[in-house]
């Protein structure tokens, strides 16, 4: 078995991995999340991406790959997103700080309480970890597994705004979903034409059946600015599936997979 | 007048507050976009700020901005995003290309079609510019007032995958908005509460007015995963008005401003 993320080592979607890996299960990591997706598809492997967070959103590329790949998800995780302040050096030494930009928006309380100190963006959590290590007066905003891996000592744990920040990840595999009996579903609505009331009457398909929405999301169909695709996540019940046959008389609809919630153990 | 905007020179932003800002207005550039909305409050300046893209979806630091600050919109501008891919060094000599994320996912085709080359992300169009002036054997992915700025020669021009790539922008202001008749109003929806059906209640309230709903956006309340505020744009109607109050009813309503397009010409 082989589990496709996004990397470098260090990153959160590699800490989850390493959580869920199953035993003798190889880990390999990819430069982006797009990456990810086409492993899964031509290597025929399982993949983790990133989906969105409780306090910077949706994960686009991942929403992307979901609408333009043959990819279904099997399974979400949650994960509790812990954010820690590192350094080679003292506090009052420390004259610049590297940091992801959604890790800068998550920790930007604890940010702006420092002064005269200039932040630095990076491409990655463990990007900035690695650029912590080598520059002299820095510092970083990273991962707990990132600041072991460079041999950074922690200066101060959870700087997070919100103490429950949390990820939401998709297992995804090759393959188009087979619709059962599972906790959860996802789908895409891809609107054939932009008529006023299209999302209501979408909504009302599903608010006649008792159906429960956890989520709808809209993202850009690519046609030009105004156009949009809709994600809607939903709790399944008796009589779901015909929910779908209704959704596809009056819009198109691509089905992502129905899947369970799993603990990161 | 003075005009607040993301930098650093030579971002999109830029380029868009050299077209409308108007004689002897000076133009003040802000490294985040948080810092453009307290920059429109505390100076009582008019500010500018991306919103969305056609392709890479919604912004989210300016959603969460016109959700936390008291600012309001007063126009909106539509500019066509054109990539250009340049360097010191014939194509043949390039062995590395900097480029922002979001423009590395808006060129992904181009990019793709380049072989043996490779891509390391930057934090702004205008870094990526800025490290191929500087470093040998490498190209950019960047703006065309940062071609210029940073003296490269332009090897190819509109490399990104859609030709009518579009950023919608809006304009800012510091206070609470004064409802009034112009073509488009934004509000964001904050339920007081998470029960199934509420946003289908919403959507009826704008559908049997005959509202024409513009787009829909969640994003997260920051109150933890799966809670979520709607922002919603509509073109006015006569009575559109008695919408926000019916609204007001069933849910938290904040509103946004009523605007109109602008010509960046």
């Amino acid at each position: 078995m082989t589990l496709a993320v996004l990397g470098p080592k260090g990153t959160f979607s590699c800490e989850l991995a390493e959580k869920i890996r199953e035993e003798h299960e190889e880990i390999l990591l990819y430069p982006t999340i797009r990456d990810v997706f086409t492993a899964v598809l031509e290597k025929n492997i399982r993949g983790i991406v990133p989906v969105e967070n409780s306090e910077a959103g949706g994960v686009g590329e991942t929403l992307d790959g979901l609408l333009q790949t043959e990819c279904s998800i099997t399974a979400e995780y949650y994960m509790p997103i812990r954010h820690f302040f590192v350094s080679r050096y003292g506090t009052d030494e420390i004259s610049v700080i590297y940091t992801h930009p959604q890790s800068h928006e998550q920790c930007s309380v604890f940010l702006r309480s420092l002064k005269n100190i200039s932040l630095i963006h990076t491409s990655s959590n463990a990007q900035s970890a690695k650029e912590a290590a080598s520059v002299q007066g820095s510092a970083a905003v990273t991962t707990e597994s990132a600041a072991k891996l460079y041999g950074l000592s922690i200066l101060k744990k959870d700087i997070q705004n919100a103490q429950n920040n949390t990820t939401r990840f998709l297992e995804i595999t090759a393959g188009v979903s087979k619709p059962n009996d599972l906790e959860k579903c996802s789908v895409v609505i891809i609107p054939r034409e932009n008529r006023p009331g299209l999302l209501y009457g979408i909504l009302g398909i599903f608010a006649r059946r008792g159906i429960n929405l956890t989520r709808i999301e809209s993202r850009p169909s690519k046609e030009g600015i105004g156009r949009y695709v809709f994600f809607i996540d939903f709790e399944t019940n008796r009589g779901w599936q015909e929910t779908i046959t209704e959704l596809k008389e009056i819009t198109g609809v691509k089905e992502l997979g129905c899947y369970r919630k799993k603990e990161a153990a």
